[in-house]
């Protein structure tokens, strides 16, 4: 199977945290991350409450997720992350897109 | 004010009621939410776990999400998928992208 999945880690902060999670996030995808087999794209969302972030991943299959999760490199920054804040990341597919 | 600004709604539901979860977001999006003034563009994600839907929709403006929030219709479907999922929806700007 290479179908194509979005990684999706919705990631519960103190707001006085939130910039310094943004910034592992931030790090982790431009060092890591993006330069992994199999990357397509991702976005980092900031709530402005500043209570949550919300990173977005694409890959080109499950198997370059798994991959990824387990590069010790990758799994430093979630650890960095988990460390100071409380993520819950999932595997989705894309049921419906809509553009106005 | 008229930064664009992302509404993102991470809703947890029983595996039993995703596709309906699913079901109720697509027939909203399609009907009510694309058709507001400020949409841009929306997906509804489901976790291959099927225990999450996350709801990503992007917006000219918080005025035109606030306006859509106020509107009758919208706020029928929001009730409709509050009552079988527990919807956590938020407004949310982007920190970062990043392409492969």
């Amino acid at each position: 199977m290479s179908s194509p999945v979005t990684f999706v880690n919705v990631i519960d902060v103190d707001p006085s945290q939130q910039q310094t999670l943004i910034d592992i996030l931030e790090e982790g995808t431009r060092n890591v991350i993006s330069r992994r087999s199999g990357f397509v794209s991702s976005t980092v969302l900031a709530a402005v409450d500043r209570r949550r972030v919300v990173n977005i991943a694409r890959w080109e299959s499950i198997d370059a997720v798994k991959a990824t999760q387990n590069d010790p490199a990758a799994a430093e920054y979630a650890q960095r992350a988990a460390a100071i804040a409380k993520p819950s990341p999932g595997i989705f597919t894309v049921e419906a897109d809509f553009s106005a």
